[in-house]
């Protein structure tokens, strides 16, 4: 616990005064937002996250002097992004929790959750126009389109399980890596940064992003309901075959209880034996050697940049991913 | 039946070849996707709208000799927004049927009918980064802003008697205004017309728009079901209260059958009595006043652009959005 206080520390230490002027963007959205609706926008935009894609945006926008501006705008513009495909994530999965506190579509229906999502969707477009950059607005939108192609796929993929690893990545590029890999990104390009570093930041954005997901797939059989904020085995229940999952089936093909469950087999029983197998068979070892493939990738992407203390952020957010426990 | 053909081919006369082209930006689109949707879209992007708001676009492009192919793109990017707006407001109004054809959320279920919606509404505003111009661009993501707002504003009203004319002006823009003003803005815009004629379509386009929301709440009270594609009434089940229900309420306070419905008394047969004593009481024709006063104004605002087929047609469309019968 100490040790993760030390490294998120570190990593927003570089842009501790940004991110303070992002958390006003946020607010303010609210202010400029119909009465009707400014109370639900207070909720959504001071949800208590951890800010890391913001974090990751305005990292990048240090290894080149430019507009200071430009990169707090754009990091508003990703949170909210994220934000926004919360609440539709939370409305699809039925979530009722995230991160201890309530969902807007448990406390609203799911109908506001739909239009309050369109409206915080749009809401971060707008925002990413004043940065007057439309390659950057274009990438922005493509990741929109990104993301729900992930929840999509992740639909259309319920309750099969002979998903294979290249489905699996895609899966989870289109759903987080696309948007690290975009808050990266832009904050090197509106950095005015030549095209090697903004490639070099695509990468280590690229990379953070495939971990950051396969390490949530892996904290939904390792991590507790505390840690985790929802319940455990939560993607299983919703018919989410993901990376231990994958590994459990190929490595035991035979009464395997993930394939049971998904056939609507003793589902509680055969969850249960699912995470158990996960940990005694050493599949969720090997779920985390991916991750860190990734990180270290990530890691590697970005060793040829100046040595700062941006740097040195940057490869500890890539730590954190892995070793966070929610 | 005969003169509402001769006044859509009036109104399509002039940019025919554009709209097929149009027809086949929204085609390409399902190409570009995932394998696991391209299904989906093609049931959305050729589903047998109007395309009215294309055709608005590209008219109002005809004021100024511009890149023809601008407009084009603007068009399809206004139909998709269109397109995806249905399918979101189609799952929150838990519409079964629009037009004749299934809805996207009563066949695939709620789940995949946010998330395709969010796809389309992106791929729109990708479509729109086409342009290169970041105010065409910035106000058609405010544009879905004001969308969900509008629809937002509905779901928060739902059930009250006692909204004002303004807060329902205001509501009407939101939803369904806002979206004629930028067709017909962005196409003057992007034609590189004068700024005299951008503010003239602009205000055609708006005008239109609200026209074209208040006949769409009368023929909920007036058309058949045969004719609007959906249950006659069905505003009034949902709890929303539109023009001619605010003029019957202002006119007849006492023992008001939208009244006792809202209250939960006798639903659906307070729900007849009130489509009578709209036809009775004249409301109907009041309320057609309204969107005809509307429309003038809508006229009046391109009375100085020069007298071509295309002001023609739109003069015609202004006709249409009230004489319709869905």
């Amino acid at each position: 616990m100490t040790h993760q206080t030390t490294t998120i520390d570190l990593i927003y230490q570089p842009v501790r005064e940004q991110l303070v002027q992002v958390e006003e963007q946020l607010r303010n959205l609210a202010f400029q937002s119909h009465p009707s609706i400014v109370g639900l926008l207070g909720q959504v935009a001071s949800s208590p996250g951890k800010r890391l894609r913001p974090a990751v945006t305005l990292l990048a926008s240090r290894f080149h002097e430019g507009d200071g501006e430009l990169p707090i705008i754009m990091a508003a513009a990703v949170e909210l992004l994220h934000v926004a495909s919360l609440v539709h994530d939370d409305t699809v999965d039925n979530a009722a929790v995230r991160r201890g506190a309530a969902t807007i579509s448990s406390m609203w229906g799911d109908d506001v959750a739909v239009l309050l999502g369109d409206y915080v969707f749009a809401s971060s477009a707008v925002m990413v126009c004043d940065t007057n950059n439309v390659h950057v607005i274009r990438r922005f939108a493509e990741t929109i389109k990104e993301l729900s192609t992930g929840e999509l796929m992740e639909q259309f993929g319920a309750y099969k399980w002979n998903h294979t690893l290249e489905e699996y990545k895609e899966r989870i590029y289109n759903k987080t890596a696309s948007l690290f890999r975009t808050a990266a990104e832009s904050g090197a390009i509106l950095s005015g940064a030549p095209d090697e570093t903004v490639r070099a930041l695509d990468s280590y954005g690229y990379n953070v992003g495939m971990a950051f997901q396969i390490v949530d797939d892996i904290l939904d059989y390792d991590g507790t309901e505390e840690e985790v904020g929802k319940p455990v085995g939560h993607d299983l229940l919703e018919g989410t075959l993901t990376l231990p999952g994958m590994l459990l089936i190929e490595r035991f093909p035979e009464d395997n209880p993930i394939i049971n469950m998904f056939q609507g087999k003793d589902v509680e029983d055969n969850r249960r034996r699912a995470l158990d197998m996960a940990h005694a068979s050493g599949v969720i070892d090997d779920a985390y050697d991916v991750a860190r493939q990734f990180t270290n990738t990530a890691a590697a992407a970005i060793q040829n940049l100046p040595d700062t203390s941006e740097r040195e952020a940057l490869l500890e957010l890539a730590s954190y991913v892995v070793e966070r426990r929610r």
